[in-house]
């Protein structure tokens, strides 16, 4: 069931194998709207176009809301992992805190063949509850027909600044969050070296967070993913690399390409980073 | 299932085969009250005359709420494809953001021999996860009893002018977001030239958008429909032609033919238009 | 099911077979409380004595919240046709928009042994939706065991005022808005000659309102009930006639007979009145 | 089912067949505190002790939250009427408006050998709707597997002063509202004799309610409780006669035991006022 | 079931049979963020550190978040007693009112082999009754499947200073509602000498609560908890020593070994405090 599904994605595409993820995700149409993702470069107004890319780019999968997932199931199923995101949210309005809204289901995922969920939770929202115990549920229901969930953990709320949404404390604390939520995979955003918390100050003084690798080891160590057989740990990581890309109006599979095998060199040279930071007596991965 | 309900909506009336709708809604005396809907053209009040105009007119269906379909449903259910929409809004007063009620159900359309279900969202709204999420749910039950889905796709809400609602990147935008949650056929409203969004100007800069013919041109790549099997994307547009001629009192009946007549022209001198913009390798009608 | 409790209905007391309605409701006690409903004429105060009432005044129906159907339903199930009023209001206060609370269920009155079950919806209010998406659940579930369902229709909320909620364009509206959520009988309050929606007022610049008689002739053109096999439409009028007696302290039994009694005088002097105004073709009685 | 748990309730204890009741509810630890409630009389800690209490003293039945009857069920069950009281309130804080939280269920009373199940209202909240929505489904949920419902109804919200929580109007408008919503017992608090509501002051002026007789009996025929197959009507009174004496840090058996005693010959004297008011035809007791 | 499994955790550690508790939760890293609870001492993010704690220095079990326990359960379930605490809090930000979010569930509970489940309450909070009647459910959930519930229970909210929160009539209070909501096993903080309510003032005057061991007898005589068949109150408490160990960055295994012999030491001084106060006839231990 889950364990097939996550082997699944990470024997895809050219990481394969690695314990790493480049999962291509593309909602921009909705949470941005159609002419800010897709005018610069017509051919992404096709839902088709980016499944393609994906496979091109040896991505390990594709994540895409209910109406883009339904166009291209019958052609990618069973040959690229397909995730179906099932909330979304979009910039012309909505609740008074952030929540994106449900707008498909698991069973959704199941009828089109997907390979798992994605879900987004917003950490420090005034509607937290609502979308943890929706993850729950989804969880579980997505467990019980075989579904990994892969969450997108952004801290955002009345009490978090612009800046503070991706300093490090704050970053490292949502990908706990998503952890012990249940989450099978964790996407965070890549954090500055701000440590927002006044708490946790002095927690962070002793903590070398002056380079990006050091910053991801750290939150590597915070967010833990659950590999119940194997006993391991992992923080994997969802790119979205083609979101700026889009907006500049050109065509950049070459970067995407790049940025693949860029993450692939990485693994080789500094394993431990990219598998977390494993507990005493936990070695070995899990594909 | 749901492909058999679309085909027969498509290959009913004036249109048959083209791959367009003229559907006739009637909800104005939900909407806006049964004396500014039907007293200018009293036999309006009957429930039995809608139905009866949208045959003579060669629509390809009639949508209406419960109690107009529950009046007809005998006569026309076979003969023309009905559509129940399941909410409604009335102006007497509601919620503090715009959100329709439901007013009936799935089961209700089946009972009643209806060709789908008819929904309508407003984007913008404080109350979208509400909305989204009930369409999300009502989409695939009525999947599940083979039953597609039409959604009327109209952005409202406190960060919306009225200006705003109809501007070409808002309606695009509402587009997208209907064919993302899944709608079959999507109605949106003619967009004007105006760009509101701030972030979406520069998007506009190189889009032609003078004309209603550019304008349907751009909603058309934005908003699509899935067709799984046949791989094709489609806007279906749902008109309501017969909403002014009501209140101007007169009996309009030569008009509606005359629209359907020009709107099947239209297609036998544009058919991309009509049909979006397909992706590579995506040819072919869906009937 | 359904028709036969409506014919039931229609089929009982003075006005049997003539196609009105004159139900009695007693619900003084919950909505008012019992000294300002019962005190003015003690034997009010027993559950015994309105039923009782109804029959020898040749009414309906009688219609009453749980409490007082449960004391007579052993005696009066099967010889006057009993409808369960399953939501209620206080006066005491309650929701900040006007909401009344379901207080019974659609098995109870199928235990009860009830002809039809009874709710009020307020539209204006900003509860609307919660009371519609009620109502339109219970319909259905009350349409499965084959009971009917009589709204009680009235407009109430923060944009109407006292004068606004008995306008003939409000009351007008209610009755349409009562017909499209699928209600078999709908009641609504005498209307005044006040038109109060200004974008109402140029439809009724030239339909004559000036007298009780053309109101209620525009209002059962407006609301419309359903009986799909004989293609009908009736406006029904449930009377709510002893409630000012009571509050005058005195048995006005004969006043009631005196009512039913015109009623059905009415009817043979204005057939079509009374019967709604049918559409083309739609001739016919329900009974 | 339901009768036989009444009976069983009414033929147990001094009372036994008076067709009155005195009941000894124990929720004060919940609503007030331990200390407040057992500090002064310390063996009140014990859940033992206030069943033993009921017993000595001849009460009907004994009413607690699920915490207290877990506790001493598997000793009184089948010997001493047990109420599981299903939901509370603290002093701590709580909701905007009055509204007790949901703290057992029907199937607990049912696990734990209950008799019936108790519930509390509070008329005049803003959380009415709630609260009558949930004791609706309660006392459906209950009837089915054969518990009467016990319901404490204690008007209280922003419309109500302190003194018109007690007045004679408002104590018996909040007795008929839980009859009309299906409650087997009813309690109330004594009322003054202010008449609060001043819509209800001309229908008190020809009532005598100068003595607390004349108080109970005008509740009496406002309250009233079905015995569907007697026929009769009943307002039950639930005494809470141990609170304030825990307060005062006595024990006070021998008081409790005295006013059983002075409750059974109040009804010898005057049978009429514990028996509510009949209607017409409607003698006989229920026993 | 829940017998078994209370009996579980009583039988396990250097307690076993007492009728005491030390159980190790690590709840940190969701409640308070991963670097502030575990960068002073790196192997506490090692899921894998804190279980191996728990039964090194001999504690009944261990109580953490979904993502801990999936983490360890294939390694310590039957071998330690593991909860699985099924809400969380986190401290980035959340509703108005003190509500933690439910995260987990009981089945999750079941098919990670735990040996109960937690749950945190917050008396006073404006969202308590969304809280009590959740742990209504889970309680009775849980038992159905044979778990015990453990309750966090601490009172906080707009009525509480911070002051309030910890004062010995409020913490007694806590631990009332926690026992009459059905809790298994009560942790409460250690209450200060502060007497917060006003109205609870007199009630302490006659209580000495000049010492902890005083303090923890006024509260063990409040809170209680409930064994049916053996008819004995328990207040169980649940420690988290290691909290503030951990802030402070070292390893204090040694410290967590020695509080649960003291724990066990003081035990066999004053049997009576750790037990309760029974009521009259209650003697017998539950193990």
């Amino acid at each position: 069931g889950v364990l097939r599904n996550l082997r699944l994605l990470m024997n895809t595409g050219t990481l394969a194998g690695t314990g790493k993820f480049v999962i291509l995700p593309v909602d921009q149409g909705f949470e941005h709207g159609p002419a800010r993702s897709f005018a610069p470069n017509p051919p992404g107004y096709d839902p088709g176009y980016h499944p393609a890319l994906a496979v091109e780019a040896g991505c390990n999968g594709y994540a895409a809301p209910l109406g883009f997932i339904e166009q291209v199931a019958h052609k990618y199923a069973g040959e690229l992992p397909l995730i179906l995101k099932v909330n979304n949210s979009d910039s012309l309005g909505g609740p008074d805190a952030p929540c994106s809204a449900l707008t498909s289901a698991v069973d959704d995922a199941l009828r089109l063949g997907c390979a798992g969920i994605g879900y987004t939770i917003y950490p420090g929202s005034g509607l937290r509850n609502q979308m943890f115990q929706d993850l729950r549920d989804l969880i579980r229901e997505a467990r019980a027909v075989g579904l990994p969930t892969i969450v997108w953990s952004y801290p955002r709320g009345a009490g978090l600044s612009k800046e503070g949404e991706t300093a490090i404390d704050v970053v490292a604390y949502a990908a706990q969050i998503a952890c012990q939520l249940g989450a099978h995979v964790v996407k965070v955003k890549p954090p500055s070296e701000v440590v927002f918390q006044e708490a946790a100050k002095k927690s962070y003084e002793n903590i070398p967070i002056g380079t990006l690798m050091q910053l991801l080891r750290e939150i590597a160590a915070a967010g833990q993913e659950t590999d119940r057989r194997a006993g391991r740990l992992h923080l994997r990581r969802v790119h979205r690399p083609l979101q700026r890309d889009h907006r500049r109006g050109a065509d950049r599979r070459p970067q995407l390409r790049a940025r693949v095998a860029a993450e692939a060199g990485r693994d080789q040279r500094d394993p431990e980073r990219v598998r977390g930071r494993p507990g005493p007596g936990q070695e070995g991965a899990l594909g």
